[in-house]
């Protein structure tokens, strides 16, 4: 490496329009992350591949994906931004790893036992993602991979298959750490259930003006007259204070408790901060051509190749198919 | 493709020090068959991966098998002989098809379940391995495979595999015809079973004179004393005569049957055949250097690599990672 710090990769794929919910819990905590270490920012967009089949959205999301972070403050030249599939070492990486872990090992994979559990037909592919992740991993000689609770396995089968190739074939790779992510960050939805697409509760990122003001207006209340106190712990108006107005919190707090503020305009407060926040990310998503991005994620995929393909000379080395 | 001939590809792997049952059996059935086409001679060593973990043994093996090819009278100039490891588009289009077909269909593959019948655990390599294969034939637009009977389930494979890519994403791939090579050419070994390897009962194709001499003189025979006929139908040696002494063979089965040959000279004359074959071999082969082998391989992978990395600017369109 010949940066001193230590490296990180997240792999990231598109979910579609993102909601506020999303920036708190993932963009956010990366972007306060990533410049402490040497980072990688990867879209798996080979991983999207064992669950959509359509060409045009996948080619799309990995714009998208891109645009999102970009517009919310990743700086590409301080981290590389790329594409799994750019990298073609991952791949290859992955099917030296299948040779090294059973099926049985495989079929511990919570992904694959939540399909066979429901009772549809898991491909190939996603059986054995847990061997590309683990090549995503471990080709970068990642130090940390901050992950979500539910990714916690994954790094396990990446740690495993490191350890089973420097077993077999010598020092080689080093057994990546996660980094479990907080999920404190969990936003309320307009319903007050989790902010989520599938409840249909959810406040757009990148959103316009329009668009935020009518989402937070939708925003569940209670009956407490006016003039009276709110209740801090209750109201989804003020769980969502807390994260989008922090500089006014002490004060809504007061005037929540004193009966002093209604719903009105504690949401019309809330949509001015949420804008304040996101419109300067939405401008720079709309000024962002798809070339421009094409562009950063072209140059992304050199830079990590660059790192894939030395790694690999010296895995190819070591397992005896260079001659 | 630019030659207007069919494509064919051959997967090989060392099976180590070869005997003159692999050549007639193998190697001369590949080599009366491939001018005929545009020719790839693969060297699986991804595929000999998922059994074999000792990197100077695969390494000294894929050197090997080159040799062998040569030395028999493979011309590289009219095939391109090369090694899978060489080709990472290999492994790439093989994660692509993982995600195209399901667990439980690669779970019907024999050479799976035989393992399983066995009671040993089959690493994830061989688990997906009719993928990979699918991948190598697919990749060249191959139109012929040659393989032996039991090989016959695994272009079922590829056919699978081309047809479900086809399906998804549009006519991409042509779906390949296996060739059932003939197992007419299987040769007697010294003590009258199939001369294998296993069995310690093989002639070396690439032996010395007196290698060669003493195995001929340990093959089988009754005790029919001299001047009497000798049974063409049942002796090891006139077997083997039918094979390698072609020219003298109308010679030779009247002698058997006027009872005018010994045991003794008959083997004379089948050493003197087969060394009359076999000599040139054995010298061309001490005469090849590992480098020229290594020079042969690197410059047939480079010449694969033209072919599968513009199929797979197509096959990566068509999927949607191309954005």
């Amino acid at each position: 490496m010949l940066s001193s710090k230590k490296r990180l990769l997240t792999g990231i794929q598109s979910s579609g329009v993102l909601h506020v919910g999303n920036y708190m819990g993932a963009l956010k905590p990366f972007l306060e992350l990533y410049e402490d270490y040497d980072s990688l920012l990867m879209i798996a967009d080979y991983h999207a591949l064992t669950s959509l089949k359509n060409p045009k959205e996948l080619a799309r999301n990995t714009l998208d994906v891109a645009k999102d972070y970009i517009a919310v403050g990743l700086d590409p030249k301080k981290a590389i931004l790329f594409k799994q599939s750019d990298v073609p070492e991952h791949t290859e990486l992955a099917w030296i790893f299948n040779c090294l872990v059973t099926v049985p090992f495989l079929m511990q994979s919570h992904a694959y036992k939540d399909k066979v559990a429901k009772g549809l037909e898991a491909n190939a592919g996603l059986f054995t993602y847990p061997m590309l992740m683990a090549s995503d991993i471990l080709l970068y000689d990642t130090a940390v991979v901050p992950v979500g609770e539910d990714q916690r396995q994954h790094i396990e089968y990446a740690r495993e298959a490191a350890s089973k190739f420097n077993t077999a074939f010598g020092q080689t790779f080093i057994e990546p750490k996660e980094r479990i992510l907080e999920s404190s960050a969990t936003l309320p939805g307009t319903d007050g259930k989790k902010m989520s697409k599938s409840y249909n509760n959810t406040i757009p990122l990148f959103g316009t003006d329009d668009e935020v003001r009518a989402a937070v207006m939708k925003i569940v209340t209670d009956s407490t007259p006016a003039g009276t106190p709110l209740n801090t712990e209750t109201d989804v108006t003020f769980a969502l204070h807390t994260q989008f107005s922090q500089n006014d919190i002490a004060d809504l707090t007061n005037r929540y408790r004193e009966g002093n503020i209604g719903y009105k305009e504690s949401k019309d407060i809330l949509v001015q901060n949420i804008l304040s926040l996101i419109t300067p990310m939405r401008e720079k998503r709309e000024a962002l051509s798809d070339d421009e991005v094409r562009n950063i994620i072209k140059e992304g995929g050199e830079r990590a190749r660059v790192i894939a393909s030395a790694k690999m000379i010296e895995v190819r080395k070591n397992i005896g198919v260079t001659v």
